[in-house]
């Protein structure tokens, strides 16, 4: 024993001294209720506030980045982890655009969604409320920690933000541009919380902090995810992986059949809603096939297809049961004949992951069919799964695509970040 | 060992030779699927026939009945146990209406919640859908087993049930007689399945089936609802427990006041949403207390109060801190004089449950502040808190009365039995 020794533990990775997880969250939670009471004109001069100062602040955040950038390197960070953790200046102006662009959207707030008049003359009305206090647990894309924190601000919740330890730097410029704007508007900086500094730990206790954080969502990979839905005590939206679908019918357009596929597969094959299986119906697979699969060799696709595939089309690679349920992210797609809609419902049932399919006819009954049966959270007609997507929704921007069925499904926005109360009004009622 | 010894192990509470609690689900998700796509017209026949068949059933409803409660008894249940389990004739005809006013409403499967056209054309809609399997894990009351099995039917939802093992008699026969309505008109049976007969095993099996049960309500005691919370790796709707506030404000009128106290408190004390504490304000509460106090003291209740209170009114208990969290469900009540407006807002954001809490008032600032400001799954003003109920509100009936924020917050419906889903219709369209 040496005199010099420590009377009391301090954790290595408290890294804000006397600060704690839950001090923070606690922070959140008061700063939660001027958020949930602050008008629509308030936030959006807050989004705007934040829009101007990521694109003032562009030189601090870029260092920041390049740092995170070198430290990734020397960790052997994949080409495209580095690449979803860059910032530019381009980059750094599209981030101010979606800002302006959540900025833009009607206030869920205070929205009145159902009401009545009891026989009694007591008014009830069921209207959109903040969550109070939403944590989000992401990997290494600083985009997330803006997109989510001005979804966040605009539907009147505070944030907790875990965003992974290879953006740390960046994410940490990025946060306090976000606290300064909420400060230039007289709405409290506490509003918007990371744990970052507290590593796995600062994880691990926001899932742990059921009471303090109202939802929590997780976004990335699949590990991620899991690990998130079984750890956490705080309610989960899960979102998900696409193995994404589309069945081209008997009476399919060889044009949009050849055009919906190849651009479903190839704008961008790295996102979950790019299309991983094309199943075609047996009596159109002669048509079709041809048309559709040499406009995706022509674009360097891997097709990985069934013996029915090559005997029609032979430039192919033998499909094994995994191609089926395979979320590829890359330029492979797996091509299978079935004998009509109901083998081709047989399947989606078996391998989808309820993200996205489409159906490409000309068929109004079988549209309808694949548009009930499937149960996906987007299910389309003679488009492309691309669509599939916050933005082209018309939400600005999104939380991510949720794959579950509870609270919300598909492309979330603002409104997927509020719950509901019930407002009652009386004269004196009580109950006979 | 001997030659009479069984070469395989079978679980002892496994009633059903060859069967498991992930087969019944498997084919509860099976015929969800018929569920999911059956007309209003069919769906309403299936309530009708089990309005039939559960009167037409008595007897055998009754024995099975006698049963359970003789076990009751035996086991020592609480007096106010057994009369939850206890069925009768009367109560037996409760439980056809309900499931008749189920019937009469509107079928909220297929409605369009969002839609819009997108400017290249591509039209979605957010429509209604079923969740596909609901779990329900709750206590020993029969009622509830028709009540969620109809309104889960009506939403077009299979439904897995595990129903406490004091009413299990009960629940068999009950179970046969929903599965022979939904044969009677051509639904299938295996969309009501029971896990009862698996004991504790089906609880846990049940809460770990993520990917075959959508979504878990667990309803009952306060330790029941938390341990589902804790161990279901499917998503949870908690309902939960009511320590619920009535604010009398400055100017509260004195027989409001007065009426609304007494009713939220006495009418029926053993609900979430009887009145567990008031808050008065200081300058009001001597012209209210002795009106309030003595109308609840004529109906046997128990006064634990504050000192200011036992100033005013000396006929009272003194109230500890444990007071002012506690859920009584007993002709108790606790009353405190506050500042005003904003020490009753502090005091509520400490203690409530988040369940329901209402302001006496004439101030319409006041009242707005208050509606604004408590974060509850119902907030009122000049209304006995005992309308915070599914059949108050005009739902038919209610599945539980949920008190977290995600996906359903207060009374919940048929329509809080639904999930969305987004249909999209293109020409063809592709992403740019």
């Amino acid at each position: 024993m040496t005199t010099t020794s420590p009377t009391v533990d301090v954790p290595a990775n408290d890294a804000v001294s006397g600060d704690s997880v839950t001090a923070r969250l606690e922070r959140a939670r008061v700063a939660s209720r001027a958020l949930a009471t602050a008008n629509g004109d308030v936030k959006n001069a807050a989004l705007e506030a934040l829009a101007v100062g990521v694109v003032a602040a562009s030189e601090r955040v870029l260092a920041a980045n390049t740092t995170d950038l070198e430290n990734g390197r020397t960790a052997g960070l994949a080409d495209g982890l580095l690449d979803r953790l860059r910032l530019d200046d381009s980059r750094i102006a599209g981030l101010a655009s979606a800002v302006r662009e959540i900025a833009a959207l009607t206030d869920p707030i205070g929205q009145t969604l159902r009401g009545s008049k009891l026989p009694n003359g007591v008014k009830i009305d069921q209207v959109r409320v903040p969550f109070g206090v939403v944590g989000a647990i992401y990997e290494a894309r600083p985009n997330v920690t803006i997109d989510i924190a001005a979804l966040a601000l605009k539907s009147g919740n505070a944030v907790a933000l875990r965003g992974g330890t290879a953006a740390e730097n960046t994410n940490r410029v990025l946060i306090a541009v976000i606290r300064d704007a909420l400060t230039s508007v007289g709405l409290p900086a506490d509003a918007v919380q990371t744990v970052d500094d507290f590593g796995r730990a600062g994880a691990t206790e926001l899932m742990q902090a059921r009471g303090l954080v109202d939802v929590l969502v997780p976004r990335g990979s699949a590990s991620l995810i899991q690990a998130v839905v079984t750890e956490s005590r705080v309610p989960v939206i899960e979102t998900g992986a696409g193995v994404v679908h589309i069945y081209l019918d008997e009476t399919a357009r060889t044009d949009w059949a050849t055009e919906i596929v190849h651009n479903a597969k190839v704008q961008r094959p790295s996102v979950c809603n790019a299309v991983e299986t094309v199943l075609v119906h047996r009596a159109a697979a002669e048509r079709l096939l041809p048309s559709v699969l040499s406009r995706l060799a022509a674009s360097g696709v891997t097709i990985h297809a069934d013996e029915a595939v090559a005997g029609l089309y032979p430039d192919v690679v033998a499909a094994t049961e995994d191609d089926w349920a395979t979320e590829y992210m890359s330029l492979d797609i797996a091509v299978r004949v079935v004998d009509g809609l109901d083998d081709a419902l047989d399947h989606i049932r078996r391998y989808s992951t309820g993200h996205t399919e489409s159906i490409v006819t000309e068929d109004v009954a079988a549209s309808e069919r694949f548009l009930a049966e499937v149960d996906s959270a987007v299910v389309m007609v003679n488009a492309s799964t691309r669509f599939t997507d916050g933005g082209e929704f018309g939400f600005g921007a999104e939380v991510g695509i949720s794959t579950q069925k509870l609270h919300a499904r598909g492309p979330m926005g603002v409104s997927e970040l509020t719950s509901t109360k019930w407002i009652v009004r009386g004269t004196g009622q009580v109950r006979g």
